[in-house]
Parts: C-alpha cells; structure tokens; sequence
C-alpha cells in the first residue's frame, strides 16, 4: 500500500458512503488531505458535533438536532394534515417540493414479511396515537410506488378506517418532464385508468 | 429548509467532495446520521486524527504520517530509478500497478503559462537535488499524455540533459483492454508509430 494504515483506514470508511467506491473514496481523501484547513478539519468537526446533536423528532421521527425538528416546532403546520413518508429522505424530499404544509409521520421503512418487518416496528401504532393527540383530518399516504409501499400503503388504509380520518395517497402517473417511450408499461398503465378531463 | 442548519451545514461541506453533488451527499450524511456508531463517529475521529498527522514526504511529496512515506523509508526501493508523477493520487495509481519498485517524486502539477505555474512551483530544482544526492541512474516520467504533461515532460528531459541520469517515459499505445474502435485517433496512431515486431 503506496499510502500509510491511518489514510488507508479514512479510505475504507470513505467507501462505506452510498455514492461513493473504492476508488472516489480514495480521490475523496486525497482532496481532504490537500484541503486541510478547509475542508478536512470543518468536516471532522461538524461530524463529530453531529453525532452528539443530531436525534429523530419525538413526535414524527425526522432527523434535527432538538426534541421537536423544525416542521414540528412550526406550530403553523399544524394543520390536521399528516402525511406518511418511509424515510426521513422521503420526508426531505416533499419538503423540497414545497407544496406541503402540514406535519409528517416517519414510518421508518415498509411492511415486509421477507424481512420480518411488521407494523409495531413502523411507528404505526404512534400515528394512530397522533391522529388522536392532533385532531388530524386526513392522513396523506406519501409511499414508494413498490411493491413493499403500496402493501404498506393498503394496510395503514385499513387500519384507519374507523379512526374518523380521511385517507389518501399520491396520484400515479406520468411524471413531469415524462416521455412516454421511456416509461415503463406500469406507470403508462396506471395514468391511462386515471385519466381525467382537461 | 427540513433539516436544521447544522445537518444542512454537514451536507453542503460534503457536497465539495468530488465526486459527490448536493443531492448524493444529503444521501450520504443521511446514510451517516443513521450509522452514527459504526460510521459517523469512527470518521470524524479519524479525519480528526489526519488532520493533525498527515503530511508531506520530505523526499517525494507523497503524503503519509511521517517525515518519510513508506515508499522512502523503505531503503529497498532506492535502487537509482526515480519515477516523476504530476501528483499522489499517480504515485498510488503507479502503486496499485506494482510494476515499479524504485521511488517517487511528485511534482505537484503541470508547468502551465495559462495559470502562471513555472518549473519552480513544482518541484523540479528538489528532483535536481535528488538526482545528484541519490546518484540516481534513471529518472522515469510518468506524466499524463496530455498537453500540459507532455510540455512538462519534454521541459524535464531537456533540464536533466547534462545530469547523466537516463531520462524515459512510459509508453504510448493501446491500453489493456482497449478495443479499436473505441479509441480516440490520437491513440491509434501513437500506437501505429510505436509499432513493435512479435
């Protein structure tokens, strides 16, 4: 190895990161190691802060570094919407858009009967909770269009059907910017059963 | 902004990383926050801890975390063949290679009128010094076959003219694997000039 056990050692952890392989972990370190200043040590330190910072929200289960994460906080929010996301990722993703105003729920994955994953390790039983707690009037069932989310998606439907709730989900169909000979027959499928006038 | 401002201010120094855009490096300090024992922490201390040890090679200008990398320490390779690469991300290339068991000097860029970098900013008068200190016998330029590591190349081998040191490169041609009608032209005809008896 051209370079020492210590630097070969931040390469290995580099290329645990998803993105990143062997070899751009190791053009990663090498633009750390000649950014010192700049990059490596700001970097090592909001690092090592986080970790000690860093907690899922109590009540909907986003990453922040306090109690309450900031959409929870925002008392505007509260809006009796909630909308279900598997991950945080997801959750960052709607917020990107912009176009929701209420609160979120973190499920923290999807029902999965391979992998042994039933609905007391979704934070089900705590949406049931907040819907109570909050007043909610509908709950947005923002879930993947797989398999696992869609299965995921039905069950959290039934499971509220008494909870005096209105359920609902994305719509499916051609995405923005979508040509249509490079969708997949499902997705063309699905948009033409739920067309609409124009 | 869903995340607070900390998070986003790990995720935009991420960003700067190469290889990395602002959208795989949400994905990538998300990833972290999730492993904070097995990743988060373990590679803050770690970029912590090189901060502080790295540095050059007093030698070659290849990094380590002592006075001398493990290439120049290791008296093995002072066998009088000193091979010039622009810098250490193609010293550890040439490593990986194995091919070569002499040592390194890094020059530390391209000689370039357009940025204003002259022979002095790079090392060359130390590779001079080397040469005479070593008694080196031959000094193999590894430079990029580009224009700028060409130009530097020939301006080398012009400068070690009178040190009686036999000054190489490395060969031009078809790389490993390379299927024709994938190359660029340039290459083929280097490989067309430099053509061999088998």
């Amino acid at each position: 190895m051209p370079a020492p056990a210590d630097i070969e050692a931040l390469i290995a952890l580099m290329a645990r990161l998803p993105g990143l392989g062997p070899r751009s972990a190791r053009r990663a370190v090498l633009h750390l190691l000649k950014k010192r200043n700049l990059l490596l040590l700001p970097l090592a330190d909001a690092m090592r802060d986080l970790a000690e910072t860093a907690r899922e929200c109590v009540v909907c289960g986003n990453l922040g570094t306090a109690d309450l994460c900031p959409v929870c906080a925002d008392e505007r929010r509260r809006n009796g919407q909630i909308c279900v996301v598997e991950d945080v990722e997801d959750l960052w993703a709607m917020e990107r858009s912009g176009a929701f105003r209420g609160r979120y729920h973190v499920l923290g994955g999807t029902l999965s009967a391979l992998d042994g994953v039933g609905p007391e390790d979704l934070r089900i039983p705590r949406l049931e909770e907040r819907i109570a707690e909050e007043g909610a009037t509908e709950v947005i069932l923002a879930l993947g269009a797989t398999v696992n989310g869609q299965m995921t998606a039905h069950y959290i439907a039934d499971r509220l059907a008494g909870a005096g709730v209105q359920v609902t989900t994305l719509a499916q169909g051609v995405p923005m910017g979508g040509e249509l000979d490079h969708l997949d027959e499902g997705t063309i499928g699905t948009a033409l059963r739920a067309r609409r006038a124009i």
